[in-house]
């Protein structure tokens, strides 16, 4: 059984995959790691996950025996951990945003400096259904953001239609979004009975969201806006698409159905999908409403923020880097 | 002082209208109405709001002797009991959408046959900032529904000064929006921890959002759509103008500070607002972004539904008809 | 693979029941039933439950060929149809009020009429913890009631050691606990920023509570009282004993240590547990407290009212009458 | 018009407390003083209170030109700037628990050295229904705390009764009685979808609910137990009381109609009350339930912490203390 690290295990998204990987039918958690919390058990912060290993401190000499590993750091951080687990010979699914932006100058601008710029041309953009068969053969796998993976797979049939002239993106996000540090703007009280915009014309996600579709064939701008919802997990995206040229209900069908016929985490819904519905589920829900009255192009897709826009993507990920039928354990 | 009659109390918005008119400095509560609920009293169904008159069923000839009323019936039913009223010599303001929409084509179209057209010209629309004027001469005021209030406060400058070529409108709203009916789809576990978007496409805002741009200078078809949320009251709306021309945050901001200076319940804010910051109360907090990456102008709008989107600013309105000052009793 | 058919499967238990059967390693879906969503798939209703099944109008003939049965029946529908299936030979986990009670008279002054009260000394009642035995050599098993199971693992250590003289039990639970049908009282906005008690005197589990306290060596009436809460899934109980003698923590300590020893769905925690820490899975968190200002015994007990207070107990049920792993598919 | 200094305006009770001097019709609002955040708009800090007045440093010889002061510090922090304001001749309405234990001995042991031992014998305990007459010649009146304002309210007339032999009081509350600090148990993620008792045989009110029942005539040791809700505002007190004899439903009314009738801020309702009844208000809601099956007394009790619990309480005193009508400026 090939053996999985968790660095970083103590946030969110390192939990979880602690977690998905602890249950996994084939892989096994080789060591659970953290900076601020080694030496407690993962179940102590998260006791639903019900993952009795103790946190470490990382100890590269022994944690790179593992065959692979998925690292939960923040973005700076990652990059130079992933470099030495590669040179022992670890494959790598990165969570953090280190290696998903191919240009180095857009990193820098949106990011930090970058440590390893060698290595972005070796890790591959872990969005599954759009990447499979690259990931399968990579040892880099850099997971997209939560934003990006529903925004890119919501619009990827009409932009590898060249159908997008013009994008407004309007997201909607629980709190676990934000990540486990503590900050006034998600405490209880600020998040309750409210709903705001943030990150207004400053989000990262918004680079990586139009690398990705120009990458497919829509070459725009989006005008991407993330809200706070008073819910801890899920993430809704509102997609309103201008398209380069008129498009009725029968085609849009026919263009999503093409592309994700077959795809088992995909669901294209008949009604506007709500984010309970894939609550805790690797899946993204679809719905695709050619607008008569505007003469636009409606796109709604519902994920999991921490399970397919972070977590259970990675596992999948994994899955194909190894052989593995693309849901194990995460169905 | 001038007493007022509210008549279908029972409902969300009626029951707020009933308890700000019961703590009216000047306003008398003459009657409240309600066919399920007569006999009960309004404390047993909104113990919060504490008024505690009972709830009768409406008898015309003895309520009709109010100098003003709040309608509060469901579209359509609304209608006659408007007209019965005018027609005592009852200055009305009414909550329902039959004579909000000037053209009659369009209202049957988006609801149902009119039993009362001939009302349609006396009818002014209720949005006070926009119709001080002709409000404080009306004794009909239909007031806008809870999204074209913020949509129209939010857009109008641009409106005005004819700087919208295309407009996004994506709306978030608590539930008290649905109102007070059983419905599946609002109870607590439809909605908890939930985030969807609904009546896609066919929402009867759209066409009363569509007249008041236009008669304010933008002819445009908004693409609006709504979103249940998991909170009670509140109402954000985002909305993503590409503009007939490039403009930058300095000139945006002059737009909406010449407008809106002076008004008191528009609160022109520097950081997106939240809706918790306007919780029942009724301003309008207003943030616009010109947003340099796309060219678009982002303008966020927030208000309570149940106050501004609706009862405060029947209240308002009410104010201005009987010459007293707009705020009182909603302050 | 023995097959199961699920009875009532639209409900929140009957709808959990298939989908934990639908994904158990040994059992197999044989069909599900419903009165009133018959023709629907069950995704329709549970898009995250993602049992692509299709519920069926109740065919005994056809169904009555499935090894056994949980029935999802309203208290008093359940009996005819439970002695239906047994007398073809199914074996039956009732989540049905209908044959925990085995007193016929308190049954029916709680209840309604019983249709078949010959059945009552046949049905072993299925806390799984207590009653392992019994229900593995049982046709027909009634799982308890979700406060019944949080109440009586809480206090079963202390029943058994002859120490409660009195009890006041004070239990909050989540929304999903009232069931699927429209009610005013579990709209999202009346619950929301809301708790409150119901039933207050008059629960219905308060009787089954005192019969398995009694049966356990606890012959006491227990004060019990639910209240409501703004969450969907969850059951906090926390107990007030007032002990026959004085215990310290340290003894109190062992009994539960003692009773409770390698239990694989009891945790006992060291910090009172929240209903999140036990969300989604089968475990009852149990921490108690010896309260030396008071000279009471506080026992907190946390379970997921819909899983181990309902469909997960129910399997784990199932496994033991088929000589299966108790956790399997549960975990 | 008497002017009101709010000392330590920026956590949640100091800034409802200005909100309602700032609005109060004969009050004024002197200054607003804030550590942390001076020199800040507390509409900054708190939109919805809509108080435009700019936080500062104390300035005692400033400051205490102010008629009085709603004192708004921490434990332990409050005592010296009371005795200072008091000392200036500024009448004083402290929020923390710094006077409300009589015994010098008993707070030192809950809290913290004490800085003005000799001032206790001059504050007033602040529960306006209990001791109106001492308030109203009062110059130190310490406001009481959230829980003990509940409990003592719902208990009292079972107390002067002579009526308690034991009782359990079960609290539930919102998320605002922690305060506006940051914390882990406090962030949305960690509320949300929970319910967990917290500070289990070591809260500081319960010494407080203890020494009120016993100058009430019930010298008990109340076992008290608060447990955090997912909701903002909001406290619900359910109290289990073992009587010392008998005592049936119409009795216990009578008790209760007794001791309440007349009082305005005190709702003796008929079904058992909720939190939302009483949010933002200055309100008591009491249902008091005979049990005839175990002879206990239920008596429930809601109230809003911040206003009833903390700072509308707090203004009803102050109003007292000037010999205005107690319900000015909070109804």
């Amino acid at each position: 059984m090939p053996s999985v690290l968790i660095a970083g295990a103590s946030g969110y998204a390192g939990a979880l995959a602690a977690r998905l990987i602890d249950r996994h039918p084939t892989f096994e958690l080789a060591a659970i790691t953290s900076r601020g919390d080694a030496g407690r058990r993962l179940s102590e912060l998260y006791p639903h996950h019900r993952v009795a290993m103790v946190l470490e401190e990382l100890d590269l000499d022994r944690h790179a025996a593992a065959d692979a590993a998925i690292v939960a750091y923040p973005h700076g951080a990652s990059a130079p951990l992933v470099a030495a687990l590669l040179e022992r010979g670890v494959r790598v699914v990165d969570l953090s945003a280190d290696f998903r932006l191919r240009d180095l100058a857009t990193y820098e601008r949106w990011y930090v400096s970058h440590a390893h710029p060698d290595l972005l041309e070796r890790a591959v953009y872990g969005l599954t259904e759009l990447h499979r068969e690259e990931i399968a053969g990579a040892d880099l796998v850099a997971c997209p953001g939560c934003f990006p993976t529903a925004a890119i797979l919501a619009l990827a049939p009409l932009a590898q239609a060249g159908l997008i002239a013009d994008v407004v993106i309007d997201a909607k996000t629980g709190v676990s979004g934000a990540g486990r540090g503590l900050r006034e703007d998600t405490q209880f009280v600020a998040v309750d009975e409210n709903v705001r915009p943030y990150g207004v014309g400053e989000h990262r996600h918004m680079p990586e969201i139009d690398q990705e579709l120009a990458a497919l064939g829509a070459p725009v701008t989006a005008a991407f806006t993330p809200h706070l919802l008073p819910l801890d997990q899920g993430e809704l995206l509102s997609c309103y698409v201008t398209p380069a040229r008129a498009v009725g209900q029968e085609e849009l069908d026919l263009w999503y159905a093409d592309r994700y016929s077959g795809e088992r985490f995909i669901d294209l819904v008949e009604r506007p999908p709500g984010v309970r519905d894939v609550r805790e589920t690797n899946v993204c829900a679809i719905h695709a409403h050619a607008d008569e009255r505007t003469g636009k192009l409606f796109v709604f897709a519902a994920i999991d923020n921490l399970w397919k826009g972070t977590s259970s993507q990675a596992v999948a990920n994994l899955n194909l880097m190894f052989g593995l039928p693309e849901g194990e354990g995460i169905e």
